[in-house]
Order: C-alpha cells, then structure tokens, then sequence
C-alpha cells in the first residue's frame, strides 16, 4: 500500500452514491506535503518522456500539477472552467459534463501557451467517468501537442473513464485505483498494482 | 524593483479597461519557481505571527497558497466558489461579486478546516476593490479564527480594496502594488514600498 492508499483509509470518507470525500488532504484542504509526494511519484514514473508542460484544471487539479511541475522544471498550465459557450478564437476549447455539479462547461486554454512542440502530463485529482479528463486531451491534441502521459491522484476504478482512456493508448498512472466502496461499513479496496 | 514587479514590466500586458494580463506566469500559465519566491517572500514577511492554516479563493489563488504554506509547514484551505444560494449548515459562507464576471458568487468553505485557535494567512493572486479578500475575511472571522496577515501578488493601487483593508487595521503586504497603467503605451508604475 502506497502513501495516498494509507492517507485514503486513514482519513478518507465513504458516502453513499460512490461518493469518496478525500476534502481534508486533497481537494479543499491541501496537504503540501502530500501534493510533493505525488509530485515526486509522478516524475520518477514519467521522468523519461521529454514533458515540457503540465496540464491540468482549475481548481483541484492546480496544487498537484504545481508540485509535479516542480521536479520536471516546466511549467503548469491549467484549462479554465466557462459559463459561456461563446468561447474566442484566442482559445481551444471542449465541452466537459460535470456529475458533481450536474452541468456542462466550456473547458478553455489559450492557445498561447500550448504548442506543437509540446510534450504534456496531464494531471488531475481524480478520474471516474473521464470526462475532464477527455477534454483536457481534446485541448492538448488540438494544439498539436502530444500526451505524453496521465497522472491521476485517485481513480475510480468502478467507473469506465480509466479504462477507455487506457484502451485508446494514453499511458495513465493513477497513485490509487479504488474498486469498490461501501458507505454503509466506510471500507475502501484499492486495486492491486505493480 | 523586485523579482514580481520585473516580471510583469517584462511579460505583462496592459489592456483598456485597467486590465492587466499576466496569464503567462501567474493566473493561467502557471511558473512554479517564481510562485515559490512569492510563497518565500510572504514566510519572510509573515514567519512571526504564528500561521497556523493559509486560506485562499479558487483558482488562481491556489499556486501562491501552496507555495507559502511549505515555507510555513502548514496545510492550505481553498474557498470554493459556489453557483447556489442554498449553501448548508457545514459550511462558512460569503458573498462575493465578481467584477470580471459580472456575477456574485457564494464562497464557502467547510466548518471542519477552519477553528477559532487558527491563525490564518489568507494568500491570493489580485487586490482590486477587495471583495474577494473581504469574503476570505468575514469566512475566517465566522470561524472564530484570527486573520494574521494578507499575501497579495499584485494590488491594483488605483482601486480601493487595499486601502479599505488596510483601515480596518489587518496588515496586507502586497509584492507588487501598480498605481497606474496605461493601455496606449503598456506602461505600468509601481508604488514604491519600504
């Protein structure tokens, strides 16, 4: 068991609806510290790949991607979240259906900071349906940059966006893959990984 | 001139409207070592009075906040911004308009990560007429929690928000304070600080 997998059991909390509230380290309270150790994880396993920016979008995905960033000595850029459809020339755009918050967003980033040339980690907190997750690669890929690899903190390994992401070929690691809750006894089991 | 203010005379951008762009490294582009200088600046400024939690706004807020509180071995705490009215008893809760949306926004913040024995630094990327900072005060204050100081990047010195917030007695240190700009010709001045 890994140091996200301990912190998950320790202080994670299983809801009902598949929920899994990790809001006290990961995505309203921020341990640093943590977000270093993923940091970390996430460039000794994508260190060889020539990443020239990372990826990520507002707003948990930020404290991650700014710790991973870090050791790769690149940049983060993070995708912003529109209201608005009526979205300028000046950006590339996707469409990202919310679950959480039962809506659509515009997913933006402007086109002046991705670039053909760019090698891209996306990372983000959590990945469940992939939903986020495809419109980040849909930006990335109408730059003209290249996906160079995915860090996930928590995935949902009951849920279909890991493994249609994987089946398309984008090489994702996820620090934690839970696949299966309970909310009624709060027990967590992570899947068994290399 | 410090480190914050080169930078903006270098790869800022002024707009009409008193607009002043820097997406490149610090609201949308993202440059990692320079969010660790400003985290380094506010541990200088602030490393006395006994920060307990760094208290941000979402999103852009989030890098800053992260980059100070491993300087001060804290965890960060990010007010998220909240579409509905209808917020629950769980959370503290302030009104905030945007002016660069045209909306007003709830912001909340969970009653388990803020308690009347904090000290809390409240970090964020933009002072302009303060409503964002004014919301991060009244969810502090809601809690009991003693606001300690105030880390800006860069304060819009011709609009009323550090000055108002300032007179009500909190210490706000802001890197960059810009007392006027000029869209015709992209200057941009600074106020002299100590």
């Amino acid at each position: 068991m890994n140091f996200l997998e301990e912190r998950i059991l320790r202080e994670g909390r299983v809801l009902p609806g598949n929920v899994l509230k990790v809001d006290g380290f990961l995505n309203h309270q921020i341990d640093v510290a943590l977000m270093d150790q993923m940091g970390a994880a996430f460039y000794r396993r994508f260190a060889g790949v020539g990443v020239t920016k990372v990826l990520t979008i507002e707003a948990s995905g930020i404290a991650i991607a700014c710790s991973a960033a870090r050791c790769f000595g690149v940049p983060v850029v993070f995708a912003k979240k529109s209201k608005s459809s009526n979205v300028g020339a000046d950006v590339y755009s996707a469409e990202v259906a919310s679950f959480t918050h039962g809506n659509v967003n515009q997913v933006i980033v402007s086109k002046r900071f991705l670039s053909p040339g760019d090698r891209v980690l996306i990372v983000d907190d959590f990945l469940a349906n992939g939903c986020a997750l495809n419109g980040l690669i849909t930006i990335a890929e109408a730059a003209g940059a290249t996906v160079a690899g995915i860090g996930i903190a928590v995935e949902k390994g009951f849920q279909e966006g890991g493994a249609l992401i994987r089946g398309r070929g984008y090489d994702v690691a996820s620090l934690a893959i839970v696949d299966a809750m309970d909310a009624s006894t709060g027990a967590i089991t992570f899947r068994q990984q290399g």
